[in-house]
């Protein structure tokens, strides 16, 4: 089971890898058709170019069909087909011949990290470029660059997936990934790639009680365009919830908490990796970074959290081409996919009880307990049995229950069903 | 006095110690009787067996003359007599002969503590049997074994005791210990002789407050009757209270708190451990195991916390015939009633005041302070003074001022009869 | 500029050094009219003798022309016009002759210091006496001297300073210190200097928000005749300030709180002295001895705090004729009048801000951010704006957004001004 959904989850990272996505384009509406064949229910939207979103305006949609720089000797040196990073993203159409130097104003590249091909944008200016190796950079020599860009800039849309799976209550549980990141694994193939077999759980409960609303969107433009047209219903009914981002390595679990800092989905968060991978890294809210930057502004306020395994900008693969399939791993993906269907496990079973009759049952004539009374220490199922009962008061939530007992809210689980099942027990 | 209270306490233990005490029969009225003596106020209730309380029934009244058995060769090896541990408390009758592998099924001894003789008990599952030192029980051959009890199973009550001490308050402090226990000393001829004699104090004192109600009950079923008949007034009544157990060794001081943690009686608790005995042990209610389990469960929710010796469980001779009187001393059973006493007078002396003046009073025309000024420190009495009034606001009270203060609250009482006979210091 | 009002702040102490001034008298109106120059809005109120403030009368006035004692052999072997500590403060006039034996029972001496002259005060009890060396007091042999003390103790009145200087609200803050001290500098010809040019700083800002109320006074019944004069105007417009005392030497920096401790005016005085003086001593309301005391009392409540250089009574100097102009310097006086300034520029400053757009805004349109993203991590300018907007929800401080990026508040003010400029910051 663990090794099979780990593997399919790096499955759909291959699959989707070569795709060239960007915040809008071509590239987006094919990952969707990719992940809608996993989730069929995936509603695809699309909002129209220069529609107002808050302080942002949907750009012109960008797509892209291919691109290289020839060097004096006829050599392809830079191929946009070998590698989509290459090109600046929303880089502008031309054709043309120039010298080096012209042609340096237009190359990025790291001398940091010589054997990187670095991922850059430049989304809400328009301009042209590309990325390359420093190493390559450096042997350049003078002389007539071709330079060709066929791409085009054009009023369209920006296309974004949602998924609503209903459940018996209107309060949704939120989840947001993004799908405008080219090939890179890590940040951000893992994000969509987890979410869509995470979704594919969720839809696979039985009873869950929540609602869930899942969306995959392009970071930042997306959330913000998500939010300008649904902050009414969302400020209503979300009441907890998570951004999937970088989490698919196999080095790191990650918590960056919502600004509110201690929502629902904070202390699920923290009590899930502290039971499963109690050496996690806790970052604070300055260190954001990604969706969580809008759901979390003032006046938006939404509890939303992050589950990660290396968080963007602490890995030095982070935003080039080295961060690939070979940085992340079905073991990596499995990881954070297991933490989050904990984390939705431990929302979904967070009720609160009460115990049902006064004082202590008798739990002998129920045969849970030894009618022989002794010195030895009673088992730990009826230790369990009796400190649920005991703090089961109507005003405590089983988070604050496992909590209290240092235990991990799914070892609650299965007591609190016997104790319902005896009428000892109440939800509240 | 301490040498001389001490004394009287396991005077009292002496005296009660033969008596074979369950949670119903003839022990329970003989030792009650016993208290009465120094308490002639103590009011002893019966509730006839087969009265509902919550989940519990009140069970049969058992008694018990005599218990043996004779070996092969007519040796009476094991004597209820001599010890009544042996015998498991609530055995049916029998008369009857058997070979051995017939009756080590009425056998319970302790492998781990071959010398002791462990206390067993079957309240509410009708059955038989013996409990011998795990080295004796070696020492049985094959052959016939007779096997006598003449005890009895019948109809009757259950036996408490209780007393209302009055205060000018209506609001009571409760004080809960048990007289179910056969010969067996810390846990628990303790609990009652020390309550005996804090109960004997209580009515000394000239001026109490507060209204004061000391029940002797069974372990248990005994809390759960009385909570289940005097419910409402408890909850209307009761603001402090403690559950009184394992009083009578010398090896450590412990507290556990109430499930609500932080009532008054645990900040007392504390506050007095905190300044008499600092390496006092503090347990978590996830460690109870007395009557608060009754007193602080769901819906009952009353602020009652224990102060302890060594806990019940956590030393090796607990419930077993090893937990005798060598194990408690007059010292250790002192030092429990004085910790006691002192939470008492806290409870009693915690009162809110406010400063009478605005700002500093003249403290030099009361000629409570030089009037002389110099750079020499005030005095230590002077600056108590001072620091009262500094922080007599109306508002807290004066377990607040004490803890603020970080000395014991009785090293304050002196100085705020004098404030107040001088008018600077009016009690709200 | 630092130099320049540390040197102008010690060159006013040396000005101020000479007079003798007590808790009345010629010696505290001769001081205001030296600060009067300085601040010509300077009140002077007199309040007369015999008034009733709360718990205390307003003491007769005292002056001194002169005194000394001369020694059998005609040496003026004490002399109050070499040092006026040599006088006990309110001293009664003597003309009279008498033996060694008689004079010791009035003079006072250390001789744990023995070069230093104590200061003692005697306000509220009728007698005289002498200060001196204990080394000189061991010289003094058999015989006859001559005492001489020409005072004066008459119905008069009392005398303190004040200045209110307005601003845009009729909030005040409240800058509290005392002229009662004859030749003595850190303990407190300190504390009025700095308060003097403190408050011609205030005056000299443009556009300060609160209004500002200073008052130089005797200490203790100069606070508490005030406070029973004001009570009702200072509880309702005075919502923040300090009291000014032993901000004159170069070894500490130290913090003593209000009693309420966590008042506008202890947070301000933490965050400044955090942020400036991290190796700052922290005291407790315990350690209180100046005019805090009355400011902080129950019932007056006023949330005033103290921010000090060396604590009273905690250097071998204080209330010496040790304590002397040697003691302070110019740096010194200038590291607390610079603390100062920061504590009223952090509360003048501290407003409650609200991002003015929902989600983050666009930041690249408006140049403040460039328009090529890159993995390079954004600049610490652009970091503060993006941190400010975060936590900008109109309902926190900028003292809480300080302190939650850890920051100095002053580092905040000009990105908070561009954020205002750029219309994506509103105030509340």
């Amino acid at each position: 089971m663990q090794a099979n959904i780990g593997k399919k989850i790096y499955d759909l990272c291959e699959t989707l890898w070569p795709i060239t996505r960007s915040i809008t384009g071509d590239g987006v509406r094919e990952t969707l058709s990719v992940i809608k064949k996993i989730l069929p229910n995936l509603v695809v939207h699309e909002v129209a170019t220069g529609i107002q979103c808050f302080d942002w305006t949907i750009p012109m949609e960008w797509n892209i069909k291919d691109a290289y720089v020839i060097d004096p000797d006829g050599n392809k040196i830079i191929n946009f087909k070998q590698n989509n990073l290459h090109i600046v993203s929303y880089s502008t159409p031309v054709n043309t011949v120039m010298s080096l130097s012209e042609l340096q104003q237009h190359l990025h590249s790291l001398p940091s990290q010589p054997d990187a091909i670095p991922y850059v944008t430049s989304y809400y200016e328009e301009r042209w470029g590309f990325c390359l190796a420093d190493s390559q950079r450096k042997t350049l020599k003078d002389g007539r660059y071709q330079v060709f860009i066929d791409s085009e800039l054009k009023d369209g849309s920006l296309t974004y997936g949602e998924i609503l799976i209903p459940g018996k209550s209107l309060k949704e549980i939120f989840i947001s990934t993004y799908v405008c990141h080219p090939s890179m694994a890590n940040n951000e193939l893992s994000g969509p790639t987890v979410t869509t077999y995470l979704t594919k759980w969720i839809q696979s409960l039985e009873d869950n009680y929540y609602s869930y609303r899942v969306i995959f969107i392009p970071e930042t433009i997306g959330s913000i365009c998500y939010i300008s047209q649904n902050l009414g219903h969302m400020k209503e009914y979300i009441f907890a919830g998570y951004n999937v981002s970088c989490v698919g390595d196999n080095n790191a679990y990650s918590y960056l908490p919502s600004r509110q800092e201690e929502t629902l989905s904070d202390q699920v968060a923290l009590h899930v990796l502290k039971h499963t991978h109690p050496d996690f890294v806790r970052y604070s809210y300055l260190d954001r970074g990604s969706d969580e930057r809008q759901y979390c502004s003032p006046g938006v306020d939404l509890p939303i959290a992050s589950v990660m395994r290396t968080k963007y900008a602490q890995y030095k693969e982070y935003h080039t081409s080295l961060d690939n399939l070979d940085y992340i791993s079905p073991e990596g993906l499995f990881g954070a996919y297991e933490v989050l269907t904990k984390c939705i496990e431990c929302i979904e079973n967070n009720k609160i009880y009460r115990a049902s009759v006064l004082c202590e049952p008798q739990m002998g004539k129920r045969n849970l307990r030894p009618t022989l009374g002794a010195s030895t220490n009673m088992g730990s199922d009826i230790k369990l049995m009796s400190d649920i009962l005991a703090y089961a008061d109507g005003h405590h939530d089983l988070l604050y229950l496992a909590n209290k007992l240092d235990m991990p809210m799914w070892h609650l689980l299965d007591t609190v069903q016997i104790l319902i099942k005896e009428n000892l027990l109440t939800e509240c």
